[in-house]
């Protein structure tokens, strides 16, 4: 009965989406979740505070895992983005691996038990390994748990080929894949503009192809050096899918998803609805895209492999 | 031809504002400008890498002021936020008078350089006095710069009555109005809910109406100390005036204007229009409220008399 | 789980509604019934071939009453409004009595058998009426089914208001009350604009209150005369009371709701959330609206009265 | 400054895109000329009854054309879809052909002379043929001319996939060309799903390709037949169309736009922003599909060459 949503780390990411849901009206109810009460309820507030010049109204709850169990959808956007100013590890997105373990492993557990039976969205990085973590401590079907990963690229991605064609980034079609962190590429056999592939247009419009994708890789790099965070361009593809699942749309989206033939979660296009993924799309990547694509799946193997120094299992 | 905006500042309140526009598509054109170049290219970039992921597409334009020369609305949202941080001027609004005014005075002086001829909303605080130093420099006509006031005081005064009566703030009438500061009161005799006073049902609802007054008069407080800054009321508050703008709606909101009876910009009701203030309305205040008004008139104009002291004529 | 809606009756004013609501995306399921299947098919079709084009995916069902069980909110909107074409009864919403009165009924008893437990919201003419015979023949609780009623003669009170004085009709407050129907009056002692009562301010701004009154209450009639039928601002009225009651927002609205003191359903303001009716609004008219409004519940009360007439109980 | 928006020829397509816009904000002022004044004042009357019940306000003016000087964009939906329920030309766009090339040749010149400099997008059928006539006796320059097409017969063969392959619509890529009519063809070289062409999997999903072709390009006729006229789904092509102009969004899109090499305007992906056609895109279509892009031009210049016939010069 009608739309409930539930974010669980309300920091920069968690928020702006939060903020997104609040203006937009894509929940009736909101279930905000952090640790740091003090910002939590202020935020509570503030949205409260627009209500009156808002086109909708939504109902936010506050720190309340058991309302969780009617939602359709669970963010986690649990994140300890500032231990990537520490100058020894700066920019880097498993530095907070240490950090965010056991708190998204918590937040499965509550989720777990307070019976929520819908979609489980990851954001927190690095997030093809936290979005593992939470499908294995909340025990829920692999289908309901994706991350948001190379959405987020791929969008970036095409940022990149829109200022160099000079056309809008939503014509823009195609994929970054694997790991969403450094081991990731942009499958550039899938990337066209104009309906021709960009490699081929690449040398005619000085389109310097991996500087690009080296750029795109580190994309967050820039917008984090300049603010220290990043949430606009998250927040914006995490609201895509939430569109997607509620409206049990069936859409394509590079998400990370577990993939049984490398055993790991990582990105790759799938068909996602009401019920998390549908199908598994195939893409047809060239032979040096799939070893890329092998390679990205190994190293977040290894992350994962990790898992069990930072937790009590 | 189509919508331009620009917004002058931006840290929490002016970025939230951008955000909104891209979400939402207000705008077709948005020019940004802060004098911290890194954190507004990163902000710009991410919002490009959002549009991948959005419905509609705006045109993002960085740090040029001649951009504003066809401009719709000019948003002025230079702060100085952090200076409120410090213990001997914690969560003040005028601590941040210094800083901004030679600020908000070089934006003004550059808006009209460029050319503008459209409406500026200022929220810039302190609200009044910024607004009075906006028009004031941009020798724009009076009715065409406004400042956000008290349309945000009203919507948490609103939020605190939806709290005790259960019932949606946008079901509730009335203002708060005066100064967007200390001296500003909520005019109870404008303030109704049901149908009914709010003050005549305020005794059967354990409606402490005193209480409810001050917590809205400091209601920043309660959020600025959870999160060091406010940015979604406003952001709400400042994205409906710019659609009645836009729009031309004529539609009634209590900003600060300029008054001439009492010789200062302060937050009374106007009908906002494309043309800015297209008249102001008159409220049937009580004789304690029409003091109050005085009084808070009065206060304005105190601060409005220091401003030589800080700005070269 | 997400939102679901049903509509029973696919004529001009439910067909529009259907667009408004596949197009901003208000449901995520959307149940659409009519006895003229070919008309039905084709507009299904037809919101399915805008999908690709749209922001918003909805899921559409056709002439499926089982699918309502889930649903949040079923609108009647069923009409023979080509029977008001007849020159004898030319523009008279009683002259739909007869033919909608089975059809209501029929409609009433289905959505029962599915197990809806949601609200109704019921739009067809006479709407009191229609909404009193959906009520008794579905036997949900009273709070459950509203009708659409003086919602709609409110809005066209505003915007004859707001062509007089200038002013956004929303900022026009006060309402319309009794009958959907000629029996209804402006209840102008709760009418006002620019914080005045309009009913002051008459002379002055030459508006003539009375003819004013009868071109709100005949209002719908232009429009009919023009087109034959009305189709716009019954829909934005729906889509409004939909919003309300999916995101439980608590808003004060002028439908038509059971009134016991009255023993009938007609319009007077109600606080209207995810229950349906939350509270009935007391508003303090003048003894001459009081007796409008009884004279206006006794004409509502004798067309009720005859519904036996028409139908095996 | 601002959005203004033109619609000429206010039937079921017109009004259903005057209603997009009122209700979505899309446009601040809306010009709505329509030779049959009742239905105009009736529906432009229906808009203005529901502003007060919208979150956005839109200035309505009705046959007026001098108010196009300053629009942004022109729409024109002359049609005489009626003319199609006559047996002997049932559903055939060009019994039309005779009724409409007087209205949109007198559309063009009064254009023309309202000192209308925007971007023109014709609906009036048969599509190709009256954008044809708009750009002659508008003498606009014919990258400002462009016609809605295959846009929406892209729509309806994204829709048959989607139904066949249980996909979002909108993750359905590639393109109808050629004539908006029967000459049209869908290129299947360009349409996949699933990153895979469809042809290649039509067999395994039972996807009769020649049959969904067809039902395609008489897809109109099933929503014809079922009410008489298809509105909703051209009618969101249309605001797609409306509101990359407006965003000066270069997205890529099939309409109906000259091509030099046939001579013609007709239907073929270019890329479109606020000075309308920026870009013709080029399709590498495979030798069969060239030839059936030829065939529908000439069909089409067949059809521009009878205009002479119908018109005084």
């Amino acid at each position: 009965m009608t739309r409930r949503i539930g974010i669980i780390g309300m920091g920069h990411v968690g928020s702006t989406i939060a903020h997104c849901i609040v203006h937009n009206g894509y929940a009736d109810d909101l279930v905000l979740i952090d640790k740091n009460k003090d910002k939590l309820i202020a935020d509570a507030l503030d949205f409260r505070d627009a209500q009156a010049n808002l086109d909708y109204h939504t109902n936010i709850y506050v720190n309340d895992y058991s309302a969780l169990g009617d939602a359709d959808i669970v963010i986690c956007s649990i994140g300890h983005i500032k231990a990537q100013l520490d100058p020894k590890h700066y920019g880097d997105r498993f530095v907070e691996f240490r950090l965010n373990i056991p708190e998204v492993k918590d937040a499965a557990k509550k989720v777990k038990e307070a019976g929520f039976h819908g979609v489980v969205i990851v954001i927190t990085n690095p997030c093809d390994v936290m979005t593992t973590i939470f499908q294995r401590y909340s025990e829920f079907p692999k289908h309901k748990v994706i991350g948001t990963g190379t959405m987020l690229d791929s969008a970036r991605m095409k940022r990149a080929v829109d200022e160099a064609f000079h056309v809008d980034p939503r014509s823009v079609s195609g994929y970054n894949m694997g790991e969403h962190g450094n081991s990731q590429f942009s499958a550039w056999s899938t990337i066209k503009v104009k309906d021709q592939p960009v490699v081929e247009m690449a040398e005619a419009y000085h389109f310097p192809i991996k500087k690009v994708e080296q750029s795109v890789r580190v994309g967050g790099y820039t917008v984090f050096a300049g603010k220290h965070y990043t949430n606009y361009a998250i927040a914006s593809a995490a609201c895509k899918l939430i569109n997607i699942v509620m409206n049990d749309a069936r859409t394509e989206v590079p998400v990370s998803n577990y993939r049984y033939k490398y055993d790991t979660y990582m990105s790759y296009p799938i068909i996602l609805g009401r019920n998390g993924l549908i199908e598994q799309v195939h893409i047809d990547l060239t032979d040096s895209e799939q070893q890329k694509l092998a390679d990205s799946a190994k190293f977040i193997q290894d992350k994962v492999n990790h898992i069990k120094e930072y937790v009590d299992e």
